[in-house]
C-alpha cells in the first residue's frame, strides 16, 4: 500500500515480562527463546537488564544470557542498565544498545528507583559519557502518560524531559504507559508533539494493556507517525497495581493488526505464533494473547455439513 | 471538548451474551440485570430475541423478560426478531426498535439462519411491510468484515446490502463483525463509505475482541464517524469457531476508554462497573472485562511509605 511506512516490532517478554514472573525462567530456556525471536524479523530485542541481582533476582543471569545467545544479523540486541556499573557490564558483552530509564513523575521514581528525577538525569549524563559512541543511546520514560500515585503527568512536563535526554545525547527515546492508564487521545496528541519536535529522535511507544487500551494505543501512536513499537510475546509482563489485568501489548496481537491493515513489519507471525506456543511451557501459565487462541483473521473453518448441503441443493435448483 | 460529539452506547449482553452461555440464566436475574443496566445511562439494551424456543433455548422466556423489565424512559428497548411470527411477538410486547439480522456471506447466512440471503432480503421487507411505523427498524448485517468460511467480504457486497436496506426503509444498520476479523484500516475505510452514502442513516459498529482488536476498531469507526457502537457488559458472548478467544467488546472497557478520551456517552461508568462486578456470580464463571480488575485510569494508589519518607527527607533539605 502507498502509505505504509516499514514499521519496527521490538520485543520485551525477555526483560519485562520474565523480570515480574513468579518463578526464575532458566537461563537455557530464556536463550532458546530469544534465538527463536530473534529469527523472527523482529527489528529489536530487548534482552535482560544489568541491574543487580538483588534487585531483580529473575534477570541475574544479565551476562550468561547476553554471551550465550546466537546475534543474528539486523537484529538490535539492547539492554536495560541503570548506572555507570551496569553500563560496563553490558558494553563488556558488546550489546548494540543501552536503555536508560527514569520515571516522568516524582513519586514513582523515587518507588521504582529510589532516586530523585534530577539524580536519574545525572545519572543518564555519566551514562551517555561513559558509553562515547559505543552502542546506541535509548532513554524510557516511564509514567510518560500517567502516574499510579500522582495521577495525570503534565504532556510539558514530559517534553521538557525529552528535550534534555536530546541535549545529552540520547538518539532513541521510549514514552511509556507503565500502568496502562494512557487513552488514544492523549497518545496521539504527545506522540505527535514529540514528533514534530525532535524529528531526528527514533520515538518508541510502550503501551501496557492493563484497561484494554493496548492495541487502541498502538493505533493512536501510528497516525501519530510513531514507527517504533515496544510489544511483549503473549502479552506477558504486567503492573504490580494490578493483580489479574493485562501486562504488556501482545507482540503477536499487534503484529497480526499491523499485518491485517497492511502494514509492513518484516516479522514472520507464523514464526512469532510459533514462539508464543511454547511461552506457557516456559513460565508455566496461561498467556494473555488472543491471536494464539483464536487464530489470524485469515484462519477458515470448514462450514457444516448441513449448510453446505443446502447451499448445493439451491445452485442445483438455479 | 470542542470535537467530542455525543455516543451512543447499546448494550448487548443479555441478548448476544447470555445466548451462548453454558447455562440459562434464570428470568428474574435476567430482568434484574437489565434493570440495573437501564440506570447506568445507556442508550439502548438488546434484551433478548424472539426467535423459536428451541433454536435458542437460554432465551426461551423472550415475553416474560420484555414484560417484566421497568421501561426507564431515555432508554430504546430492542429485541432481535428472525421473521413475521417473532415480530409478532415483539410487538406485543411494546418494544421501541426491531433488530432484523442476516450475514454479508452467502455460507454463514446458510449456517446461521438456513436461508439464503435473498430469502433474508425477502424476510425483512414482510417484517418491515408487518411492522409498518410501529417501531424503529434495524437491520444487522453479520460476518461485514469478513467470513469465517468464505474469508474476506468485498466492501461493495456490503454496501450493496445496505442500499437494499435504505430502500426497504431500514432506518438504522449494524455493521457486525460477528468473529473479530475486522481490522482498524478496513472499519475506517467501510464505515467512512457507508456515512458518507447514507448520512440519515444511524449505524452501529458490532465489534467482537476474539484477535485483541476490539477496542482499536472502535477507535477507527469513532474516526470514521460512527456515533452508535454496540457491546457486551463484561465483554460476555463469544465465538463459537474460537474457544477460548474473548467475546464482544466489552462495555465498560469500551466506556473508560471513550471517557478517558473526553467524550460524552451519557453513561454512569461507576454504575456500569458495579452491574459488570455483578456478572460473575451470574454467568458462574469469570469475564473478559479489563477495567473491572484493574480500576479505571483515574485510580491512585498510595505511595509506598519508604518512598514517601525518602521524598519528604529530600523536600526537608532543600
Amino acid at each position: 500500500m502507498s502509505n505504509t511506512p516499514r514499521l519496527y516490532i521490538q520485543e520485551v517478554s525477555v526483560r519485562d515480562g520474565f523480570q515480574i514472573e513468579p518463578q526464575f525462567v532458566p537461563t537455557e530456556h530464556k536463550v532458546a527463546l530469544i534465538n527463536a525471536l530473534s529469527r523472527t524479523g523482529l527489528s529489536k530485542i530487548e534482552v535482560t537488564s544489568f541491574t543487580s541481582p538483588k534487585a531483580i533476582p529473575n534477570l541475574a543471569d544479565a551476562e550468561a544470557v547476553m554471551q550465550q545467545i546466537d546475534r543474528v544479523p539486523g537484529v538490535t540486541y539492547a539492554v536495560l542498565v541503570p548506572n555507570v556499573r551496569g553500563c560496563e557490564r553490558a558494553l563488556s558483552c558488546g550489546v548494540d544498545e543501552i536503555n536508560v530509564f527514569m520515571s516522568a513523575s516524582r513519586s514513582h521514581n523515587m518507588a521504582n528507583l529510589r532516586m530523585l528525577p534530577e539524580q536519574s538525569l545525572a545519572q543518564f549524563e555519566s551514562i551517555v559519557e561513559h558509553v562515547d559512541g559505543r552502542a546506541f543511546m535509548n532513554a524510557s520514560l516511564s509514567t510518560a502518560f500517567g502516574c499510579p500515585f500522582e495521577g495525570e503527568v503534565a504532556a510539558e512536563h514530559v517534553l521538557d524531559l525529552i528535550e534534555k535526554f536530546v541535549a545529552m545525547g540520547m538518539q532513541g527515546v521510549s514514552l511509556c504507559d507503565t500502568t496502562g492508564m494512557a487513552n488514544p487521545r492523549q497518545v496521539e496528541e504527545l506522540c505527535a508533539e514529540a514528533l514534530r519536535r525532535w524529528p531526528h529522535i527514533a520515538f518508541t511507544a510502550h503501551f501496557h494493556n492493563t484497561r484494554g487500551m493496548g492495541l487502541a494505543n498502538v493505533l493512536a501512536a501510528l497516525r501519530a507517525g510513531v514507527r517504533h513499537f515496544d510489544a511483549s510475546l503473549g502479552g506477558l509482563g504486567g503492573c504490580p497495581f494490578a493483580p489479574g489485568a493485562s501486562g504488556n501489548v501482545c507482540t503477536e496481537d499487534m503484529v497480526h493488526m499491523l499485518h491485517a491493515m497492511g502494514y509492513e513489519t518484516g516479522v514472520d507471525l507464523p514464526l512469532l505464533l510459533q514462539a508464543a506456543q511454547t511461552l506457557p511451557d516456559i513460565v508455566g501459565h496461561d498467556i494473555p494473547g488472543q491471536v494464539v487462541k483464536a487464530g489470524p483473521w485469515t484462519r477458515r473453518y470448514p462450514l457444516p455439513d448441513s449448510a453446505r448441503a443446502a447451499l448445493e441443493a439451491t445452485q442445483d435448483s438455479v
